[in-house]
């Protein structure tokens, strides 16, 4: 039944638990990796040596700082292997490269605003951004282990408007099928939320946490969401779309088509529509999307901006109690551009209103801040999924220790492993 | 951390499905619950011989269909044991004995309406309708295996008023401090929208299912939460607070409080208020709670209550619409004194609200219906989780084989294990 784990699925549990820990560290013993995975020891020896057998873990020194003999210094062995993160958006594609210690090496980002009227350009998009990136990372497609491929949810209905019978999904669907044949192999699939929350698990504030939401702004809204340490993909994997649930009752137009959404509030559009009330002349509603959140980040002394962010902050901390109420998590992130650029100046208010709304403790004991994983969350996310899938038991078994010579490395000596440049907001 | 299940843990909840499995089929042979539950035909055999030595699963003959030779048939053994459900509502304290095939055999209500102005008085009347349940099922305190003390969480804020610098929650918790020294022991708590969440996965729809939400309708609203088979707590153990989440921004007043809660207009007083605008002299606005809601389910003719009802149909379908969208769950379950009294009338406007609001496939692929547990689902469900908690496995190696004579029984053979009337309704 569903309460009940197979021996199997907790030896993979265990192995993505010392992956993650070198990962992240980038260099363990055995000791330390029992003591930060709550492993046994004789657990952890079997699965470094399957993992070095499999190419993913090297020695990296001995540790003579203890007072019996030298231990085996661990490390991810960057050219283990390398894996391909695909973050397909509203307004670009973009692609990255990483090796096996998820430290990105090539990266390429292709726009795709006018392309979303036909599939087949929006596909043409995505494999030339793959191709870029395996190229900038000097990566051969075999030497890929696996593909992440994050691909919107519901984020909107109207790019495809009245010409389609079928509606958004449907051509999604269509968009996987048209280029699953060009891409190397294995490829697993997510949507955008959910590839945020494995980047949180992995290198953000998700870390060590059973329960945790993670909260994507920018042009769409929307969370992802961890429990029990997992993230939560939902009956028909769109588990998340916390964006499109309602905030007021017959309100603001929601590009989706629905009325009162809370992306109509807090998305980039309903922020510039919030301006648009306080002052419709405004400057800055002259500018788009990007321009448009960094003159708000920037214009702290205008009063118009000041209220807009004001009336934001309200919005954002009423929907975040939300989910707050239903799901009572350790955690709440936020995270994506516009939090990034304007997480500063929201937070207060934001905070505020969470706490008069939220029911009493889970607002008291909620850890809420700005994520630190920064640029590519997203793309970080689906190669961390595709990575946990490279390292299920099958998957591993059938992986034989590769090539005789050595290859020559573009970066031999992989940098900290965090692909971003960490820049916590006290919470 | 958080991901990996130790071996124990697994045992246990193997234990739980099959002891779950013989309660809810009433009797098996071995081969019959290695297939109900997927677990090894060893694993079964062990599990059986230990509950057997615990007292809790009897002989009830043997299975001679086969072509080998007979098999023994299992059932629980009712006099195993027994277990307290209770239920503290804010208008009635509710206690329920179950034996240990979780057939009700004693039961006990006492009104508080009046009495939430004093925690003395409460206390007072959740011992006199724990004394009253035992005395009316027959059992002795020393009897009981576990006592499941199901607490309300936020419901409200009011009765305690300015009287209380420390609102409700405080109160809640010296209120279980004032009982927990006057009940068998051992008790474990959890909010009432938890002990639904249990009582569906043992009798009702969540059986089976990964995912689930069962919301709560009545004089308060919530959800019970299924992820992965279990019930999701939370980290300040208050997940499922949907009531409190925000329907109508600055809309209604809340009874909590805040404005615009989903409860101000899906809880009973909600439904009176929706009345009230439609036609404010209306003679059933003179009724008390179930009198009112009554009347609505049996003036199906009546304009005002149609239009009544319509609202608030459409109300619950994009409140739902909400906790679809964030957990895309395969199920979702109406249950409370409200849907069942007025399911039937509300489900086909609400779901059509559902279906136009819930993201494309969610709402398409979700089983949407009234629960078939009838009656007592949080006693019920508290006695669940007392009952799982007695069978984890150092609860159960403390639990030596007692009695050397054997004991009357009030009920010598249990009915059939379901303590309400199912009577489900197609989704």
């Amino acid at each position: 039944m569903t309460r009940t784990r197979s021996s199997s699925e907790i030896r993979d549990a265990s192995r993505r638990e010392v992956v993650r820990a070198l990962v992240v560290g980038g260099t363990a013993t055995r000791t330390d990796l029992a003591r930060s995975t709550g492993l046994s020891a004789a657990t952890v020896s079997n699965l470094v040596s399957e993992l070095r057998e499999a190419g993913l873990i090297a020695d990296a020194g001995t540790d003579n700082a203890g007072t019996g003999r030298p231990t085996t210094v661990l490390r991810i062995d960057g050219e283990g292997g390398s894996f391909l993160g695909i973050d397909v958006a509203e307004t670009y594609i973009r692609a990255v490269v990483f090796n096996a210690a998820l430290t990105e090496i090539g990266a390429a980002d292709v726009d795709v605003d006018e392309a979303w009227s036909s599939v087949d350009r929006v596909a043409d998009a995505l494999l030339s951004a793959v191709d870029q990136a395996l190229d900038r990372g000097g990566r051969d497609r075999d030497e890929i282990l696996g593909v992440g491929l994050g691909l919107p949810g519901i984020v909107t209905r109207e790019p495809w408007g009245a010409a389609s019978p079928h509606g958004w999904a449907s051509h999604i669907r269509e968009l996987e099928e048209r280029v699953r044949p060009h891409l190397p192999t294995p490829v697993v699939t997510a949507n955008p939320l959910q590839a945020v929350g494995h980047s949180e698990i992995w290198f953000g504030t998700a870390r060590g946490r059973s329960s945790a939401v993670v909260v994507n702004l920018g042009t769409g809204v929307g969370a992802g969401i961890i429990v029990e340490g997992r993230v939560l993909r939902g009956a028909t994997s769109t588990a998340g779309e916390w964006g499109h649930t309602v905030l007021e009752l017959d309100g603001r137009t929601c590009r989706c088509g629905r009325s009162g959404c809370v992306e109509a509030y807090v998305g980039v559009p309903g922020i510039r529509h919030t301006l648009e009330e306080v002052d419709a002349e405004h400057d800055l509603l002259r500018l788009h999307q990007r321009d448009f959140v960094h003159g708000l980040r920037d214009a702290v002394d205008d009063p118009a901006v000041v209220e807009t962010l004001a009336r934001t902050a309200r919005y954002l901390g009423i929907a975040l109690s939300d989910i707050v109420a239903v799901l009572n998590p350790e955690v709440l992130t936020l995270t994506g551009w516009t939090a990034w650029a304007l997480g500063h100046a929201l937070l207060p208010d934001t905070r505020a209103a969470l706490a008069e709304r939220a029911p009493e403790l889970t607002a008291a004991r909620l850890d809420l801040g700005v994520s630190p994983v920064r640029v590519n969350s997203v793309a970080t996310g689906m190669a961390v999924l595709a990575f946990e899938n490279h390292l299920d038991s099958r998957a591993l078994a059938r992986r034989t220790r590769p090539r005789t010579a050595p290859i020559v490395s573009v970066n031999p000596l992989p940098p900290p492993p965090l692909p971003q440049t960490p820049q916590p907001i006290a919470g």
